[in-house]
């Protein structure tokens, strides 16, 4: 099967470079980094064992890709509205789009361009970063959940074959259920840290805060069991409280998009969950709240940049 | 009818210096100020005629002040927990005390102490500040709407006139509802403007914003009829917004006293409405949140300035 990686950041590079290293036939569009990565290649520091891959394919432009079986979306969801021009020239009826995404709703949105398209949610567990253009550090973790959007079976299965053979620690999960589970830690977090400036472990210990954060979580939890999801339940919350308080000091996607003066996923994380839920008869107060001050944080910082 | 003023802020430097100006006999509780005051006396450049008291009755405790009719609180309700003791050597059978204080609850906590007291609640529309010792600036507005918790009638009626004497502009308000309406306003722009170091106009003017101070509006209204006042409305909430939208840009007076590191009044702002709201059946989701992230920047002031 052929591999196309869609964004060349601490994501895309780092399981396309797996998959390159465990000798699949790989193709990644490059942005910014093209000029760099086609004459040097990728460099990946991992704790899980590093490697160099001196000759990789790279595009410009996705009009240049072969037609792709399976495609790997690594892009910040801000550039979502991107994706029907950036697939379009590589998919086929059979093609599997991958989207290691953030956020509520994106699969469904694809799905909507593409009715034919087989969409998978990948859930990355991983701390990486893009410290330069070709050269990812991975820290720590790194082990990926598959939930299958609108893939038949067997290709699903291949595809979770692929990402083990390439030494990706890889789980199948079902589908609604582990995009909710992942909202439970990513939507208090990621927003609090940027609305109060800080890192999870000052949020827990203060004790206003550390009663917000699980409320919020709370709210999420009632969503998705508004949604259907109806195996989560409050044990989640206490389990992502535990586990936040073991975890070292941490800074969400969301706070270094903020801090480097990136745009914020706001929509999917935010909207559109919150959204998703009063449809279905539910109201996240607190998580609304904090969208709000999220999008006022963003107009003021866009204002600043220019 | 013998006047002592506790607290020499732009509050009670104001309208203690008007009661003076006018000829009544009044007695100030000075604080830090105190040497300046007694040898300098008390300045006032007002907006509505300026005036210099070269000698006023000034005190370093309240234990040296007289015996007095009425007394008005004008210190932050951070320094509440001090009324006990500063009152009980200067009130008798008859004293009225007008607590001229922001928030819900101040006039039962005191009222618990003394039971006996005549209180009556102070909500005044003013911009002042105290910009040196014994020196008060007034900008503009400067009236008072007066609120009777606990008062015989006649001698409500007593002090009215007095104010009005005085020259300073007076109305008698239904105490619950004052107080409740005064809340629509103050807990959403006090603790925004904290939260997002902005002023009002920058939060009306960015949607998300808008509608999270309506929201914030409207919980204070459902929380007032929940406790019984039932004469507020949602139009209330269209009017405060639209006043709002008419005034100079503004730093209420929790961003002031954010701004200039000193404590922010979150009990009897939010903790306390939040409260009783709550004991009347009623939540208030979105200004609990604000209440949290003001108690999360309130410990971070305090370890920042420590």
């Amino acid at each position: 099967m052929t591999y196309s990686i869609i964004g060349m950041g601490a994501i895309g590079g780092y399981y396309g470079g797996r998959l390159a290293r465990a000798g699949f036939d790989v193709h990644f569009l490059a942005h910014s980094d093209y000029a760099y990565v086609a004459e040097n290649g990728l460099r990946v520091d991992s704790c899980c064992g590093s490697f160099y891959l001196p000759h990789i394919n790279a595009y410009r432009s996705s009009a240049d890709m072969p037609k792709t079986d399976i495609i790997i979306v690594a892009l910040k969801t801000v550039n979502n509205h991107l994706l029907p021009e950036l697939l379009a020239p590589i998919i086929t009826n059979n093609t599997v789009v991958v989207l290691i995404q953030n956020g509520i709703g994106v699969e469904a949105d694809l799905q909507a361009v593409f009715p034919q398209l087989h969409i998978v949610a990948g859930l990355a567990f991983i701390c990486s970063s893009k410290t330069e253009p070709g050269h990812v550090v991975h820290q720590c973790y790194g082990s990926i959940n598959l939930g299958n959007y609108s893939c038949p079976a067997a290709r699903f299965s291949l595809l979770v074959h692929d990402f083990q053979q390439a030494g990706i620690q890889t789980a199948e999960v079902p589908y609604e259920e582990a995009r909710w589970k992942k909202a439970v830690w990513n939507m208090p977090f990621n927003g609090m840290t940027v609305a109060l400036d800080t890192s999870t472990d000052k949020l827990l210990a203060t004790p206003a805060t550390r009663q917000l954060i699980y409320d919020q979580m709370m709210e999420v939890i009632g969503a998705a069991n508004a949604s259907g999801v109806e195996t989560l339940t409050p044990e989640f919350a206490d389990k992502m409280m535990q586990m936040t308080d073991e975890m070292v000091p941490y800074s969400p996607s969301m706070k270094l998009d903020y801090d480097f003066h990136r745009p914020m996923e706001i929509y999917y994380l935010y909207t559109r969950p919150i959204e998703e839920a009063r449809r279905a008869g539910f109201n996240m107060p607190k998580l609304a709240m904090l969208e709000a001050l999220l999008k006022f944080k963003d107009v003021k910082a866009k204002d600043d940049k220019h």
